[in-house]
């Protein structure tokens, strides 16, 4: 039986995402099972649709089992993110293939990369492209085109590209036995105008903010359409400028070792972090101060984000398989998951059952849910606790 | 020559405030030294005005030298504030008189209140007293009463008796020179409507915190009341509900530990406040589900804001005198102050050249002007930084 996986964070769930899905579903997968990320995101960033909201429309939209990647994961480097994400869908014990949209849609392609990548090779060729201020990505891309030359390299300058090639890395050093298929991706790219009926996620987030919720319920399924229309009307969609004088004021009381212990904070980043702090008037004039050619905004905002959350270096092993939403099929892969062993969580308030490492990971991914509700314009929305006491949608 | 000194916070100045000070001219002062909070008050509380402007205010009305009481003494129990304060007058070398307001109006009755506070026989008395959930004042005053009488102890259950008792009790403690003379305040008491002319503070705050800034501008002098025009219209006025979602998101990532730390976090509130945090949709929430006859609403506020400030206990001894404002009067007692070797701080920047603690001690108030300002409404005033760059309003 072949069940599909896929990673993926859905906020919103457009119509590109749906189309994956029937694409996992065409190629004949008996079921389709999503690791998203919770209500933090990579590009670092809170989620517009809060987690169990977005579970709930990839349920409705062609998956039938969604398990969340916990926010130590899923707000992080495209390494650290596809690391956490490839260890979900193995850790389930019963997903057989990953299946991932790229830009190239080219697997041998990708999979000369990612080879190339964890290369003896590339050590040497990484000393050899100078340390002029630009960024690591665009260095090891320099690398790898003296090694693979420059159609495979190209490769690396697209964001799915550049996540697919991680996935494959994962797949290997994890030494899981998921076979990875990539399709190629349509239509419109991260950041671009919507074209041929497909919007990016980040334009319909840019849609979002400006109260055009209309308007990106067109490049949506209907029935995401309508979760996110009720998320709307319950105050619950965020607006971050809610939150931006609790994470400046949190920004102005660090030392320079708070940002040292930070992912990413190393390299001399913690000192111009800690100046751009104090610094900076708004949140924006802080990210701008503390950035360089060297260190991409996502970056800069992940490691703010962080701070505000306080938040730990992943644990070494995923703990536990925190379900968001399933539906009948979805509920008959838990069993069988559960029959061999497999962690699953569903009452997050189970997390102590399962060990203390699960007990931590659960007490930061409560921490996290406290905060981000405060971005939530009704104040009835913005209460603490809710992470110990959501439960998963089942349909 | 005679300096009257005076303690205070004057947010906003008001002419209950100016009529003090007249009175310390009609009785012969040659100048008039305030000891005046800085942003954050006695009630736990953002200060409406900050503390430049009130400095403003008070030479404009009858003040020469305006010195801060820094925050750790400022925002703190009746006691410490008063020894805050008091050491700031004495440490002057230049203070000779210090003059309060009082319900009472007797210096004798509240003397004999401060001796038997610092008498032996009280921790009798109060070991008498039932430990009954009341609040540690209320059984004082019942154990005072066993002392000296209902006549006596009844002096206890007014805000300013209790501030005058916590003086002379400071003024011995410290062995200070300073004379100690009292005024029977008359018109409103905290918290009540205007009356005769004269509004207390608080309802002074009330009116700017409803926008009616001219209502209450009718109580203050006019010079203060043209600072206060002034402050409004550049924005510099606070609204603490701008910093809600920030203070709650500290609480919310404190644990019980962080808590325990805090002035005051000991006797087991500490497991109340962290409960607390955890349950209270807005701040009212919180203070209302820690709240018991035992702890006063100004001790948890304080407590609050001590935990969101990351507020240290204070020094063991005062480590500067900050200048806020002074006119020519006060210049010249700033001089011999300085010729006197007192540790007089003009610019905030030189506090280090003042020794360790007055550097770390600087620190504190800048971290805690660097938060206060992000709850003023005009984004082009909240922008850290403004403690080190502040200079003293020189009249």
């Amino acid at each position: 039986m072949s069940v599909t996986g896929i990673i993926c964070e859905y906020d919103p769930l457009h119509t590109g995402h749906a189309w994956l899905m029937a694409q996992a579903r065409a190629a004949g997968a008996s079921a389709v099972v999503c690791a998203m990320s919770g209500n933090f995101t990579q590009r670092g960033g809170f989620a517009a649709v809060d987690k169990l909201a977005r579970a709930e429309m990839a349920v409705a939209c062609g998956a039938d089992l969604v398990l969340e990647l916990p926010t130590v994961w899923a707000m992080s480097t495209a390494e650290r993110f596809a690391r956490g994400g490839v260890e979900v869908l193995m850790r389930t014990g019963v997903v057989t293939e990953l299946l991932f949209g790229s830009e190239s849609g080219d697997m041998a392609a990708l999979t000369r990369c990612a080879d190339c990548l964890d290369s003896e090779d590339l050590t040497a060729a990484l000393a050899a492209a100078p340390e002029d201020g630009r960024t690591f990505a665009a260095r090891r891309q320099q690398a790898v085109e003296a090694l693979l030359g420059p159609a495979d390299a190209v490769l690396l300058a697209s964001p799915n590209n550049t996540l697919a090639v991680e996935y494959l890395r994962a797949i290997r050093r994890l030494k899981s036995p998921l076979t990875a298929r990539t399709v190629r991706r349509t239509g419109a790219q991260h950041g671009e105008a919507p074209c041929g009926g497909f919007a990016s996620a980040s334009y319909l987030r840019q849609l979002l903010a400006a109260g055009e919720t209309e308007q990106a319920a067109v490049y949506m399924p209907p029935a995401a359409a309508d979760i996110l229309r009720r998320q709307r009307a319950a105050g619950r969609l965020t607006d971050p400028r809610l939150c931006e004088r609790a994470i400046l004021a949190r920004l102005r009381t660090m030392e320079p070792e708070d940002w040292r212990r930070l992912d990413g904070g190393g390299e001399g980043l913690y000192r111009r972090m800690y100046r751009a702090a104090h610094t900076g008037v708004t949140l924006a004039d802080v990210l701008e101060a503390a950035r360089t050619k060297r260190y991409p905004l996502a970056r800069l905002r992940r490691m703010v984000l962080a701070a505000w959350l306080d938040l730990p270096e992943p644990p070494e092993e995923l703990p536990y398989l925190r379900v968001l939403a399933a539906n009948g099929v979805g509920r008959q892969l838990l069993r069988r998951m559960r029959d061999a062993g497999a962690p699953v969580l569903t009452k997050p308030a189970d997390a102590a059952a399962l060990g203390p490492a699960a007990q931590a990971l659960m007490a930061v991914e409560s921490r996290c849910t406290d905060l981000y509700v405060l971005a939530r314009p009704d104040p009835a929305q913005t209460g603490p606790g809710q992470e110990l006491r959501s439960v998963p949608v089942m349909r």
